[in-house]
């Protein structure tokens, strides 16, 4: 991803919070496409009905973590309430998808790969909460 | 839109909060119909320079109401603390989106209507939020 | 929804094809709510692995619907082909999406009402196709 | 990004375009996000009016790779005609995009990064379409 390099390159000077946030964008969208894959490796599982809750909390993150990705990586005039709102909502996604994920990760190889994205996502967000106050 | 008769026929039994659920869910995709259209058309006005920033909110508004109707949609297992504060967060960017078309809305029909949306949608999620608690 | 009227609101005069886009932009959305809560419900049945095709179906439907509401709601600088090709590939979609949910049609009301709106959702796109030749 | 690893952790049996596809869905994101970043440095340059287009495409862009990176992540019952087409759509998208980016990439980084992105966004297009047939 180019996160950062976009982010340099944007007219307005750069804030406190930009490596936190370019690397807060680069994990979300790397999120959201695990998310995305875990719910349709759940679907192709025999065992589907066991993991109706993993694909339904995986649905909701990636949901989250692409807009995220979206609202982080608009610099213009920041939207500093919001976007923090948006954080927050999306480090508690991550952290019950993640929590679900990690129930079947001993079964499903995509689980515990979406478990530890999951993981490392809610972190991001919590160390970019951090940078922002 | 289709969304209280979809959630209808949803086999989880409906909730308390599902009447201001469902129509929370039709303000939030018809007021990011309206964000998309009205970022396009602040684009194609004269004096485009005046309304970066009713561009720029639009965008985060169109992005923040398209999840939180795509998570509101989803009943199985209600990922209920992530859905209030994906509710708040959308209340926000639309009262945010809101303000800013508010000053342009004698000058251009778009940013008008597109208010009017965003003050509904806000004020809809208000509501759902109630119910909720 | 007010994508007509937003419409009209536009700098940029209208054009022959806008009254069928105007309502297919409405039919996008609401095609890709109905998925989106289609996809959930059946998620919700107690037969989820014999759903796991309609499931996979909405997904791509959803998706495929609301990137097409957001681009045929640009009307700045139109970017013919690629919403050409869009239309279609929406069109099919939709296609692919009601015949799966037409099989369970008679057990599940939800594919029933989903199955029509994916229908409805590509006629509006050939319409809209024939409009722009 | 993931893709790769996601992909080989699917109960699905790998097919022949597996490669072209991984890389093609890291690329779809990481062009879905420049042009987010690259829309909304526009707005924030002091010649926006001159970059309405740049603006327009980058967003039409966006919306066309993060489908098509969502589609592509799903391999259960792999929807081909679909997505087939979102692969053309979206190499035209990017193609356009580029083209406009390229305009103004000696004057805004930003443009020039973007403008590489998307032509190696529609390049991967291009070989997993070949893959394909």
């Amino acid at each position: 991803m180019l996160a950062r390099e976009m982010m340099a390159a944007h007219p307005d000077a750069p804030q406190q919070a930009d490596e936190a946030i370019a690397r807060f964008i680069e994990e979300a969208f790397t999120c959201a496409q695990a998310c995305i894959a875990c719910a349709d490796a759940c679907l192709a599982e025999k065992n589907t009905s066991e993991l109706v809750q993993c694909i339904r909390l995986n649905a909701d993150c990636a949901d989250t973590c692409e807009t995220l990705g979206r609202l982080a990586s608009r610099r213009t005039g920041l939207n500093k309430d919001v976007l923090r709102g948006a954080i927050e909502v999306c480090a508690m996604a991550c952290e019950r998808c993640a929590e679900e994920c990690e129930r079947h990760a001993t079964r499903h190889r995509h689980c515990a790969i979406c478990a530890d994205v999951c993981r490392r996502c809610a972190e991001q967000c919590r160390i970019t909460m951090q940078a922002f106050h």
